[in-house]
């Protein structure tokens, strides 16, 4: 696949990731990574410099970013070297913006090891950082040259790790595939048994979904935030209750789903099936006891917010869905429906 | 005048600065400056919050952007809202660079105060911050929708400030323009007296050039490097002796007109008559007591450099230039004839 986009145009394959140094083209490569990953796929890293960084999004910190682009000068990495991110969405977001920023921009290929960058973070061009306990309060977007999805990774994950991307292929299937979500209701079992082709299949469809709308909206003017179906409740719960990504989206999707069947654009069986299909992928569908409140609170500071509206994507039955500009207050009000 | 550019389209103007909030059209601003420009010219700071950061090199820090992203997120500034930078090369490359990554990029207006921002550093997208003694090691390069350049800023400058702008301004007549050379040396004392005519003909010279180049290649593929005539020299002499950007500068511009010599692409003539244009300016063309091993080994971590080589502009006469592929062995040779 081929996402062209105003900032660059990225190949994406899926397919094992020993691609890499082919697609390097005999240039310098250094290759970001973690000590887990490095572990377990000793064969996988691609020859050259390899740079160490930290696990979890604790290590997303503009610390990092000065240790690695400080390794890169040590190094003397110039602008003919090409940066590799392999790892999951930590790696590939420290990667991706410590390439978009060296010398003021290097070429990348990602090499995302984990489902959820595979099916979503690592697909887009987008890079962030957290600061001051926001998450991805900087980052930048750029497309990298090339993405290799490596469904042999997916292997070596924990079940929290799987879920935290089933969340987001979910996510994918509820606003623009129908047969997505319906592959996934019919074959749970060879999912959760990480069976190859139909990790491929996620890891495909995703992709398929995420470069079209990407290449539509690159800077997220419009279409692009339908891909935060779930994340806006979601990224709240994360912040105010620590829960793994996937378990906060796939929480999160119930809770928006709640605000769209309330405002009429979904109906309650839609709302009874995205639930069931998350609950099939082993993800928990309902709130934690967090205050509406606290959520809000935490939701004000969201980057989706413009002034006093929420710009939220809805449901519009499953399988579509519309951007719609929310008041913060009635999306507490479905929160408080739900607490 | 406006620059249209892969990252954006960004609208120049030579004009009093008063512009900004009709600029705005109504968004939330929140500018960056420096307590120096916010005494001096109170009148000139457009409503909305203020942020003060530190003045000169030093300031250039992941630590100033740390401050400056957290106060952004204590404002609870959104993507609605547009970052004004007003200063020098400074300010506006910390401006810069804040809002390209603020959530991953907010609009940004530039009102450069000097004339080195006015003439060269605001103009173009690029931003910079320094990292381990190494200036701009990481950046982005992303348009402004607006810069506002108002000469009168350039009334209040000190002696050093004016001639680091008027390093770039002898810089663009030398790679691009005679006329512009010319206009220089038959009205060194208006320039010297800062009239504001002779300074609005050097501003807009030098900014239609820089434009011109600029949008035929934005990321630095190739032409866009004639435009670090003098810088690859300068940045060593900053670095290695402390000198001021416009000093280092004007000698690395009459040290790489040696090499141009010695390579046979200009003549001792254009030589003489690019060093005595630099006089006139009030610049120093003699190089200062620093060996070339050390000059050398500042090169040697230059973002220009590939490989073992660097990527030169050489004169090919006075207002033409041409991009070599220069061996730093060669580069060493000309700074020992110098020396």
């Amino acid at each position: 696949m081929i996402l062209k986009a105003a900032s660059g145009v990225c190949r994406i394959s899926v397919s094992p990731a020993g691609g890499i140094a082919k697609l390097s083209r005999g240039r310098r490569l250094v290759t970001l990574t973690d000590a887990r990953v490095r572990r377990l796929h000793p064969g996988k890293v691609p020859g050259g410099d390899v740079i160490v960084i930290g696990r979890g999004e604790k290590a997303k910190t503009l610390a990092t970013l000065e240790t690695v682009l400080s390794k890169f000068s040590e190094l003397e990495i110039d602008r003919s070297a090409m940066v590799v991110g392999m790892g999951g969405g930590v790696v590939c977001d420290v990667a991706g913006f410590a390439a978009a920023t060296y010398h003021r921009g290097l070429d990348l290929c990602l090499a995302p090891t984990t489902l959820l960058a595979q099916a979503d973070a690592a697909i887009g061009g987008k890079s962030g950082l957290n600061l001051g306990g926001y998450k991805n309060l900087l980052g930048a977007i750029r497309q990298p040259e090339a993405v290799v999805c490596d469904v042999a990774f997916l292997k070596t994950l924990d079940d929290d790790e799987m879920r935290n991307g089933l969340a987001e292929v979910v996510k994918h299937g509820a606003i623009a595939s129908l047969p997505l979500l319906r592959f996934v209701e019919a074959n749970s079992a060879k999912i959760l048994a990480r069976e190859p082709p139909a990790l491929k299949r996620l890891v495909s469809d995703s992709i398929a979904i995420k470069c079209a709308i990407v290449q539509r909206d690159e800077n997220e003017a419009g279409e692009r935030m339908k891909l935060n179906f779930g994340h806006t409740v979601g990224h709240a719960l994360e912040n105010a209750c620590g829960l793994p990504h996937g378990k906060a989206v796939g929480i999160g999707m119930v809770a928006e789903c709640e605000l769209a069947v309330s405002l009429g654009t979904a109906s309650r069986a839609d709302a009874r099936r995205l639930a069931a299909a998350l609950e099939l992928m082993g993800l928990p569908t309902g709130m934690p006891g967090v205050g509406s409140d606290v959520l809000c609170e935490a939701i004000s500071r969201d980057k989706k917010r413009r002034g006093g509206e929420l710009i939220l994507p809805l449901l519009a039955g499953l399988g579509k869905c519309k951007l719609v500009r929310v008041r913060l207050a009635k999306l507490k009000e479905a929160l408080d429906d739900l607490d």
